[in-house]
């Protein structure tokens, strides 16, 4: 390849972003170059600013460059109902349902193989958090995966051992799902978990 | 959505990227913000740089920071062989195969109904070169769409005036291509340029 050693640096810097291997990496240098300097200006200043300035919510653990994020201070919410989630992503995922709660975000779920235990993904805060807190009720929304169910079923065993309620998410079919192209596991799930009408 | 204004702000900014729409930028933002600080900290740095210094060769107009770029200053390539492509990518495309000869780099293809002519993509920038220069021989390596095509057609008949000889890539079936799913106008294509084996 004949690129200039500027030009290969800032090809190789965008491959670090997610799902970016080496054509796409290319084609965004090409981009910004050709067609939208301005906009590769405007990138570089907020990936700046925002590696520099986002941390995490003191409450709940979400990203956000205050000391505490929207959700945990707006007092128009209802703090005794804790939702929580494996990152700040599906934090917004479940913000766009109407939720009116508060949350407490994991950093991903337990996976003992890889040595992330309850401390890893910061199990030990959401304890603490429980026994000093005014929280009635707690909802797991940590994924539908195999991790996502062993983290949903410890955090159950550690809220129930604090007399509080705990619930977790319903799984089943889709909204919108057609039966045919439902993987049996979700439909036996959806059996099982039927709801009178 | 209930993301902090700067964190809206920079997937907003991720979104100037060629094939990233708005689930794929909030990846982005979220991953260099939960995962790797130091690769956007980085990615940041070559992209206002890039943007600062990178310009165009004086000589065949690819990118590069240099007056000159790595081909046009290699004194060891065959300088009166001219490839000309529709872009800087198309140069790296080349660059593969062992091409030995220099580049002139158009900006795009002929687009009339766009409003855009041979002095918008550089054709006038060729012909000056092509009258002052050494150059023996032109390879055409635009596009085989139809405005490549069309590209191709305009500068070869610039070209022949100058006394120059022309020539355009092949089309046809592509290396490891199976018949029976390539499209009818290259089969066609293929059968009228066959050559004797």
């Amino acid at each position: 390849m004949s690129f200039s050693p500027l030009l290969k640096q800032l090809i190789d810097a965008f491959r670090v972003l997610p799902g970016v291997g080496a054509k796409s990496a290319q084609r965004m240098a090409f981009y910004i170059l050709e067609r939208d300097r301005e906009g590769g200006q405007r990138l570089a200043h907020l990936l700046t600013q925002a590696v520099k300035q986002v941390g995490n919510c003191e409450h709940c653990r979400t990203l956000c460059e205050k000391p505490l994020c929207q959700v945990c201070s707006n007092k128009n919410r209802d703090h005794s109902l804790l939702c929580v989630v494996e990152g700040p992503a599906h934090v917004a995922a479940i913000e766009q349902t109407g939720y009116h709660g508060l949350y407490f975000v994991l950093s991903g779920h337990l996976s003992p193989i890889d040595g992330i235990g309850p401390q890893e993904i910061g199990i030990d805060a959401l304890a603490a958090r429980l026994t000093h807190g005014q929280v009635k009720e707690v909802v797991l929304a940590t994924n539908a995966t195999v991790e996502g169910e062993a983290t949903a079923y410890y955090i159950a065993d550690l809220v129930k051992s604090l007399k509080i309620s705990v619930s977790r998410i319903a799984h089943g079919v889709p909204m919108g799902g057609d039966l045919e192209y439902i993987d049996g596991g979700t439909i036996a799930k959806a059996l099982a978990d039927r709801t009178t009408i």
